[in-house]
């Protein structure tokens, strides 16, 4: 790419960035969208302005953007909970790093990698029109001892990131136990799990049609209720219809309530049930220990909080959850593998010559030097943004079949999905080109991806360059305005005039913007001593993911679920592989310019660094798994003197049950008693 | 190797064999080698045989042969504990599969081979002095049908193993549970051990101090004790050494009782410490919780038997363990790397020109030509044998230092070790040439491995048939011998006429025998279609080897611990390991034999390998782990009952002292009072 494309895409990024941050500014400040871009405040009762026009609501005004860096790590531990203070340590951390290696890499490697002469056919006088490379470290000497900077600035960066990363684990861990310290006596903290319960054969399959049949009458009057209100009846033909539907509605809620009775009067047996303990050491020691001497049966996990459950897979036996996580770990591969099929298919269209025989009309645009600059150089980025967009979703989708009783345990895994695709499709296959088995067969061969790497690493900094501005600085910015919520609720205004708080409080979409900060955190990570000059790229980017990302906590989101920071571990894990894979670069890169003994030299770094996380393992990850007898007896003998404890036990009793069992009320006909048929177990 | 040179391996160790078998049918009705054959018996009072002449004794009869082979799994249970049992069946499951491959591998596919007309070389007149190749594979035309026959036996092979693999670990974790269950109260199920106590930082160095002192002292008086009896005493000074001996003995004794009073009186902490606990669920709640919230601290392991703790690290910190646990990983990898160095010297000077040049007067000799092909056919993997003795304690001293707290421990671990060096420096050194990093680099390019292991393993088949006679046939019949205990004994004899009973039951040296059957198992799994010539040597070894090692354990050997059956994941790993193996090596040669769709074909096989492997994973190997719930409290219930229960716990208090901390009694000044001072916890 030569640097007039770039600074072509550049500038579109940043002129489009300017221009929603400006829109916001004033948009977020109009009472018509609180409900989308302040709904919590909205909730506290904070922003409930007056509706009276004043002009300096149409200025855009940046106090929210003051406010964002303001707001302290306590503030946002009561008011979002400690999932997203330690998503805002993500990015500072990587602030952090980035900034280090803006120092170094802008102000020593970039000055050292201009003034090489390796690249003789530069052209000074024209800078714009010449390759990015004269700023890699492709444009020094081979052999020059310069290199000997960028070796130094290798193990610099390796230190400081270890160290680093050992301080935040740190940090987080106590952080971890000290939140759980401080928590009030929560049903999940006194509860396990057991799954994959034995029961006699006969009874097995008349339960399991129960709970389909269940499952099924549930969902047939929710969908039916929902029509009426909204489209339904524009029609005029509402009183016949909600008179029907009311109808229909009452025999199924006749039939569900026969089922229900079912299911708890008659004892039959489902495969999982939740155990709770009258203390939290109780329920640990009961979790740890393998319950059956057959180990794939009465498996005991931790259980979610009681609105965390993901209810559908409850009752899934062994063996069916065993076997869905294996296919699931294919259909990944097989999405990751293959997905930049479709890509290149509908990037090929984007080909000038293409779309002239195909849009013969549009001929005439096309020659514009500008337009054609546009369609070649970022069309291609922005359909590979379009169908980035889908995979969040997919791979969310994937793990919810997997077997994982939680909500937060699906987007966790999700997130670490989403994080290796993007690893592999957007790194690996924009460095390494050529045929998806072409690139898979590289790494059958892990002796020679040092020395491909080095070659095609530093030649896509352009494209990642391109990449950061398109998918970090403009998505990032355009999160701000939520853009599907406020379509939403521009759709019901018009049709309805109704505005319900059905929007309030949506939950952080950690699957979706996690992996993208991590992936920013490798590119800096690996691209720090080749190319620094994607460094300030990354670096604005960081600023405005905190400003970002610290005020959709602060006005949109509310924790649904909390991990206590067990996000962290894949922080972790994937800076740990950003170091190695600089590593190997490293190795590639020195022997390729021809210094041998800087490539054998960089070899103790990958060692220590495995073994750095080989430690960090030992030392931190069990705190990330369960918590200590330590913390678990402790708050129980805070609860022998609280007053409190009794109602609490009396609550616990009822705190999980299964939506589809709970009692409904959607007819009109309220008469009948409507009350829960389960009885606790 | 030419046939001839084969068969006159194969005729030399047969006649070994053959001689040695007999000579041992003798010797051991001698009752002068009753200590050292039958030193069970003896001890049980079973072979206190007259030991008038009898001419019968002197005749080689077979009767323990037939012993060998009907003694039961319960008999073995009662006399040798589950491991025996446990080791028996692996040994019956190798028969069982090599069973297998003898039928189908010398009846179908050794014809076939035999049939294909690929080398046309052959000299059917003079087979003996022609290559070993012609009952390979690599006879069979290339892209010829007949090689579906071997691609089957592939896939039947795997059928049939991964059949056995599961049956027998169920089996196996049936019989560690009932095991368990029908097992008296024992101290080491009541018991953990914690260590890397925490304590504070001033005491910790003088208790290390006066530790290792203690062990100093300790080991003084015993090394100066054993001297006098037996060779000091031979030359007459008897008398003043044993008076000298006696007096420093005597200060010293008093010192150590001045340092144990030390140590329990005053208080000081040691960083590690054995906690029992009235139940057995107590101790598993205990053990599987982390206790502290530092899990570097407070590490909790289950406690071996009481006499199977091995002292010397038991308060050992969490990080020294660490630290030497990857010094002693380096180690490893670095002997086994580096083994084959000295040996290809030393096997060099078996070169024939060579010994002519250095030891002139052999040249005659040398000439004959009988002897030259003993000295280049025998003597090099008579060298490899040598060095390969002394890796097993090398292994076992390497694993000493790792950190384990049990002598069983280390005994797994170093089997472990024995068995990853046995298949890298026999199978992987043997087959693919060239230089220790050539070897190592080969591995980093996987995809090239099937390939090159296609073309180099069938070369290999008659090294591996002369290794098997040399190590198998012979070494394991000289086992019967106890070469090592018989010198022993006879020096005792010769010099101080004392029989005493030292050698009386002595552990099975598990990490010496099992990486060699292992290592058999995995020849004759990979072999089995490449070259079936093979399979016939492979099933009178085990055949050996079942007489031998059945014989061995009622007579000579007793359970100095009881891991009860915890070796049986080596045995699984190991042969999934050399089913993958197989399957690389068939992709190799079906690619190599240009029938490219068998090679495609055979690809499934590793993924569902992998799979039932994983699947085995999850369903019995935690059982190896640790006990469940389920078996833990049916146990406590039983106790409940139990008279001796109470004496039991009595005992259980004093069930884990270091020996360094008993009274000492070897002086013999007897009037002191030596009881322990040390202080129960």
């Amino acid at each position: 790419m030569l640097v007039s494309a770039l600074l072509t895409s550049v500038g579109i990024n940043f002129g489009l960035c300017v221009l929603f941050w400006t829109l916001y500014s004033s948009l977020r400040k109009q009472p018509a969208n609180y409900d989308v871009y302040a709904p919590r405040l909205l909730s506290d009762g904070q922003s409930q302005g007056s509706s009276t026009f004043r002009l300096e609501r149409l200025l855009p005004t940046p106090d929210w953007v003051r406010r964002a860096w303001q707001s302290s790590e306590e503030e946002l531990l009561s008011s979002s909970g400690l999932d997203a203070v330690v998503f805002m340590r993500i990015i500072t951390f990587s602030l952090r790093v980035i900034t280090l290696a803006v120092v170094i890499g802008v102000f020593i490697l970039l000055p050292v990698n201009f003034s090489g002469d390796q690249l003789h056919d530069v052209n000074f006088a024209n800078l714009t029109s010449s390759s990015l490379d004269i700023f890699t470290i492709s444009n020094v000497k081979d052999g020059s001892n310069r290199l000997w900077a960028h070796f130094c600035a290798v193990y610099l960066l390796t230190i400081f990131v270890c160290f680093l990363l050992y301080h935040e684990y740190k940090y987080v861990s106590s952080r971890r136990i000290s939140y759980f310290l401080s928590s009030k006596p929560q049903p999940h903290q006194f509860t396990i799990l057991v799954r994959s319960v034995p029961v006699s054969a006969g009874i097995t399959n008349d339960t399991k049609k129960l709970y389909k049949r269940l499952i099924h009458l549930q969902r047939e009057p929710t969908a039916s209720k929902s029509q009426p209100s909204s489209f339904f009846g524009l029609f005029g033909a509402k009183d016949d219809l909600v008179d029907h539907y009311e109808k229909k509605l009452e025999d199924l809620e006749e039939n569900v309530r026969l089922v229900q009775s079912d299911v708890s009067m008659a004892g039959e047996e489902v495969r999982a049930a939740f155990v709770s303990f009258k203390s939290r050491y109780g329920a640990a020691a009961a979790l740890h220990i393998q319950q059956a001497d057959n180990p794939t049966q009465m498996v005991a996990e931790q259980a979610p909080e009681p609105h965390d459950v993901y209810w559908p897979l409850f009752p899934e036996s062994f063996m069916r959850r065993w076997i869905s996580q294996l296919i699931v770990i294919v259909a990944c591969i097989l999405l990751t593998a293959l997905f930049l099929i479709p890509v290149v298919v509908v990037q090929g269209l984007t080909n000038l010559s293409q779309l002239e025989i195909w849009l013969p009309f549009l001929k005439s645009i096309l020659n514009v030097a500008f337009v054609s600059q546009v369609v070649t150089g970022y069309l291609p980025s922005l359909i590979l943004q379009l169908f980035l967009m889908m995979i969040p979703p997919i791979m969310k989708f994937l793990s919810s079949v997997q077997g994982h009783i939680s909500i937060s345990e699906i987007i966790k895994s999700a997130c670490n999905k989403v994080l290796w695709f993007t690893i592999w499709n957007i790194y690996f296959a924009n460095v390494l080109s050529g045929s998806v088995f072409s690139q898979i067969f590289i790494f059958l061969e892990p002796k020679n991806v040092p020395a491909r790497l080095a070659v095609a690493v530093p030649a896509q900094a352009s494209f990642f360059i391109a990449y950061v501005v398109t998918s970090g600085w403009t998505s990032t910015t355009l999160e701000l305005f939520r853009l599907i919520p406020l379509i939403c609720s521009l759709i019901r205004k018009c049709f309805s005039g109704n505005t319900n708080n059905e929007l309030k409080d949506p939950a952080f979409p950690y699957h979706g913007v996690l992996p993208r900060v991590l992936f920013f955190g490798l590119l800096g990570i690996t691209y720090f001593f080749l190319a620094p000059l994607i460094l300030p790229f990354l670096l604005v980017y960081f600023c405005l993911a905190y400003t970002i990302y610290s005020n959709q906590f602060i006005n949109v989101y509310a924790p649904l679920y909390e991990t206590a920071g067990k996000f962290w571990p894949i922080v972790h894990n994937s800076m740990i592989f950003s170091l190695l894979l600089m590593h190997a670069i490293a190795v590639g890169i020195f022997t390729l310019k021809k210094l041998p003994l800087a490539s054998s030299l960089v070899f103790p770094l990958p060692v220590i660094t495995l073994i750095f996380n080989a430690y960090c393992r030992k030392r931190f990850l069990p705190i990330f798994v369960a918590y200590s007898a330590e913390t678990l007896i402790k708050k129980d003998r805070e609860d022998i003197n609280d007053a409190t404890t009794a109602e609490f036990f009396n609550k616990l009793v009822a705190a999980y049950q299964d939506p589809a069992l709970l009692p409904m009320q959607y007819s009109s006909d309220s008469n009948r008693e409507r009350t829960s048929l389960l009885s606790p177990v």
